[in-house]
């Protein structure tokens, strides 16, 4: 067979248009062969937990799901009670692309914050933390995400005083770790650190951005925070029945740290092609390219000249993200080549130096 | 590393104790490489359209998702308004096995029917299926399995009979498929036959106890008796970012009829476990035996002597089916060989001729 | 204005026909004027808490809602963890006249139970108790009617031996009361007897059917069995603003045991309906009617000859219960009258008696 | 028994602590009295649907229920399909009061919208409209309050304006009536000049504010907008067995345009709390009342000094609605007098100049 697609072809949309790591490949096909237990009672699934734990210390349990938004539905739904309301980011991928599944499948609230760049403070948190009693679903968890919807990152210390508030306001902590990776590897700190060691209570974990075909986990820092999670999983249809070939893409992650070599690459390639621009706008090769938000992991926003963004879509697609404002978002992947970046730079340049 | 699982290992558990088949894996590997767009617009999920129409017919839309829990919900629920029931055996997998999330997550209710062989009759489906207005979820869909969860079959005949009492009575017609190709290759038939030109209107398609790693399909054969699925894939979490390695596995699979071949040998090796008790149980080498169900797939079920069960199981793994009356399950998979079968007949003698 | 409808008619279809007790009208009026704390916190619902601790014992907690499936889903529904099940009668107004609610807002699973005459056993309750993990919606209560959709009655000792068996087994108990007054009338003895001291954790009291406008509520016997009823409540939309007007009702209903006096005549009025029929088959001025269930409480079941229904209902509204067996279902209410019952006995003579 | 309440005292702390118009509690009497068909086939729910014809035009059917919270889910349910969100203001009763109703029994998500003064414009309506595929709900309806959750109008034309702009973007209009009796009243035009001929498609008429003891209707002012609404108030719980007594009150508040004098009559107290209050600004009899909100309808905000809140509530009760910024809310209501809003008045400036 022909090969359906063009294995060689490499864009800026969104790190779930890259394939996955050839060692999560190669995971895959040792996980094959024989017969195992189904459902998670597998010793893939086991030796992943062995992992989790040395990365994030003892007691903690990891619950290998389908995708970013299981593991978010799930976690946060464990978390709750059913009269529970989560406090986020308006821009969180709970509020903005996961479908309205939080609500219909968790049967949550979210209360929506608006925020200039993605991230909560202590301040917004007290602002709507409080409970109504019966009237309102009532504030019960405090999600985040990291890296965060716009490329920012939150310090350890700002997840700290994130956690502090909520465990002082009687709410729990959730992190969508959709990108942990691109985190871990820009903050160049132990993941221990900045989430549970920071006060967060459970972690979605993700392997899917970072180079599995399709693996999450929800992992439970603080045993005392959730309720019922085997339960959970199964009835939100996130429990995978030959689960050993879920869990062998984490565990193929987390081997030889593979997910921080991963995540440092993109975010090493993010930085590539940010500081190309800015070379770029300096010798004035490039012209009226506009940074929209500061960047910290493996994405570049920025405002576009009008007409650019169509002209770049020749070679490469990438996103909108305000079309209003012209603004776009550029994501780099663990196989972005420093070769993609350079022709993508040149091809900004040709696209903002040649008239419409 | 040395490898977690002994791949050399069968047992007669489940079709999900089966790893993946390597064409499978293949295929996985071979969708790798390069970036290509998010969420279903890519070229191996393209590419399952085109085999499944050739399969079904023009006209047919599959949306694949993770689990068969998954594509029995999302089926159903775009089968039915808020109001809507489901007319199911019994021992109907979405009745015993899915975690409530029919209920929870699809919002519909189940209106089960007692059957001996988990097969629905145009007469069940009669006395059932009245409206009682506002006052009772209103049926609106009956769902058959095919294959049973009992190994029976519905013939093309029987489908048919129950899709012609669904239609005239103004319900449509679910079939969970989770070993569609058992019954495939066991009736003989194009599978069009005795699915949509048989009156199915849904189909789920199951590739993970066919030899896949994760995949299933809903498969549209009536667009009209459905509303929404890309919509109700998405929040009800089985909407995948990377699809192309689910669909590339499903591809696979209907390629060169692997799906079929699996399912075929699957069955001849449950037929020849039958045939071996049945000729031990003629010569007396295996005592004791008694089959409960006709086994028309892949699955054996037999009422063993007391203990027997016990002494097997210091060998191969498989599940009581009915504690009270010592029935046991057995199911055959793709990689079942005529060794594992001979090995567990001969251990079937010795566990029934050997006081305990 | 000229009266809307005919206020001397009185049929035999539901005890949903009858308008309402005229202490309760009284006690609307009287609950009137002023400004009181909505949403509860007023004296008329305080009083209700003071009537219901007279009547059940100190310690249980009521909480008014508007309609028996409102009670029945709050207090099922706080009863449960999110993956739990309710084993309940086939039979049970939960399962067949509940529009789905219990699964669509409840979000629970229900577990049908085939009777002869809608009463579980605690055989029944064993053969359907047990878990299987995750796989299946958890049985965590068991919801008896008392009386029943059948009209019959469970015993002190049936109920009890229920509860046990329910303990036993790790579930608790929930009892749909919508005519608990008519089986507490029926049973002679203390409310307390057959429901609190006998085990039952929750009871849904019925109000409507026995004199009230549109009140009921959750009473809580065990609050250990029960989480978070202020916030269901609520959610599920059954917390009135004005909540007086609902308390008062109930106030009145357990003012000088209206509420027995109401049931006790109702069940008198269905004694002599079935009496007069006896007698009138014992002189042959009736003919063909054949009770299908034994009248315990305010329903009498029967089985007519062909054109008998359509005859007396030219005069008489009722419901057909089984059309298939031209079983009809008669139900009496506290204000029908003896007249009422001799003129529908002279009726049924009349239609028996006459060729077509 | 003595009475349990005083039937005297006047609060300015919700309507829904006032309790029912004489009207009301006479039309429930009257309505009562022999056997009429339940849930809804009653002449008393025949005649309201005259009733709102002739208010609204040919063509409208109304629904009765319980409550506000089940008249808006109800209604906004059934103009969703599954994947469906509404456009709210933030404040708008259904985000903030109805204890996660809207999401955990409608199913839908929320999109609010932040404003000033609790309304929406075309603008906002637009900013927040588009669809992004399957990756979030869609907006599919618009929901305004009318009078508003901060006793604000919409005009006629605003209203006009919003559902324009709705409709053009393929959205339809939810209009919360629960105070529509106040702004029919206070913008002094037929109800359907600024429902229906406006372009609203579905109102949430509210009585129990308005002097029922507990009676709201969805009302379809556009047929084409729902769908399933008979099965959606069922499943919802919304259903009255004994409608004939929610009807009763609904068709006393608009027969001789009761609703509208008791509009008009709180509005009118309303104004003259605040035109009191502004006199005593004006004569220095009373200090430091600033107002938040224009005074539209019935309701009244204002901040207050420091103390003044504690002080008048020795005598009056009333909610804050801001703490942080000493801004309280006082309601007037049908019942409310002259003589109480004197009082009232001067209480404020009792505490207004006399030193904590």
């Amino acid at each position: 067979m022909d090969p359906l697609h063009d294995a060689l072809r490499r864009d800026f949309a969104s790190d779930n248009y890259a394939g996955a790591h050839p060692e999560v490949i190669a995971a895959i096909a040792a996980a094959n062969g024989g017969h195992v237990t189904s459902y998670g009672e597998d010793a893939h699934t086991a030796r992943l937990q062995e992992l989790f734990r040395e990365l994030l210390g003892d007691g903690v349990e990891a619950f290998p799901v389908f995708t970013g938004t299981g593991a978010n539905v799930v976690g946060l739904q464990a978390m709750m009670t059913r009269w529970g309301a989560v406090i986020a980011p308006a821009l969180a991928h709970i509020n903005t692309d996961e479908g309205g599944a939080p609500e219909k499948v968790g049967g949550f609230k979210i209360v929506p914050v608006a925020t200039a760049d993605a991230k909560l403070t202590p301040e917004m948190i007290r602002a709507v933390a409080g409970s109504r009693g019966v009237h309102q679903a009532v504030p019960q968890v405090v999600s985040i995400t990291q890296s965060t919807e716009l490329g920012t990152l939150y310090s350890r210390d700002e997840v700290a005083a994130i956690a502090d508030t909520a465990h002082e306001l009687g709410l729990t902590v959730h992190m969508d770790g959709a990108r942990i990776a691109n985190a871990a590897a820009a903050l160049n700190m132990p993941l221990q650190a900045f989430t549970r060691d920071a006060g967060v209570d459970v972690l979605s974990f993700g392997g899917t951005k970072n180079g599995a075909i399709g693996a999450e986990a929800v992992v439970v820092l603080n045993p005392d925070a959730v309720v019922g999670i085997p339960y959970l999983r199964k009835s939100a249809m996130q429990l995978a029945s030959k689960m050993r070939f879920v869990s062998a893409q984490l565990v193929a992650l987390l081997t030889d740290d593979l997910w921080l070599r991963s995540g440092a690459h993109a975010n090493a390639m993010a930085a590539r092609l940010r500081s190309g621009i800015e070379a770029g706008l300096a010798d004035s090769s490039i012209r009226g390219v506009a940074f929209t938000q500061p960047t910290q992991a493996n994405g570049v926003f920025a405002a576009l000249p009008e007409g650019v963004a169509d002209r770049l879509r020749e070679r490469f697609r990438f996103y909108d993200w305000n079309e209003a404002t012209r603004e776009v978002r550029w994501l780099t992947s663990f196989d972005t080549t420093e070769a993609d970046i350079d022709a993508f730079v040149a091809a900004i340049a040709e696209a903002t130096t040649t008239s419409a």
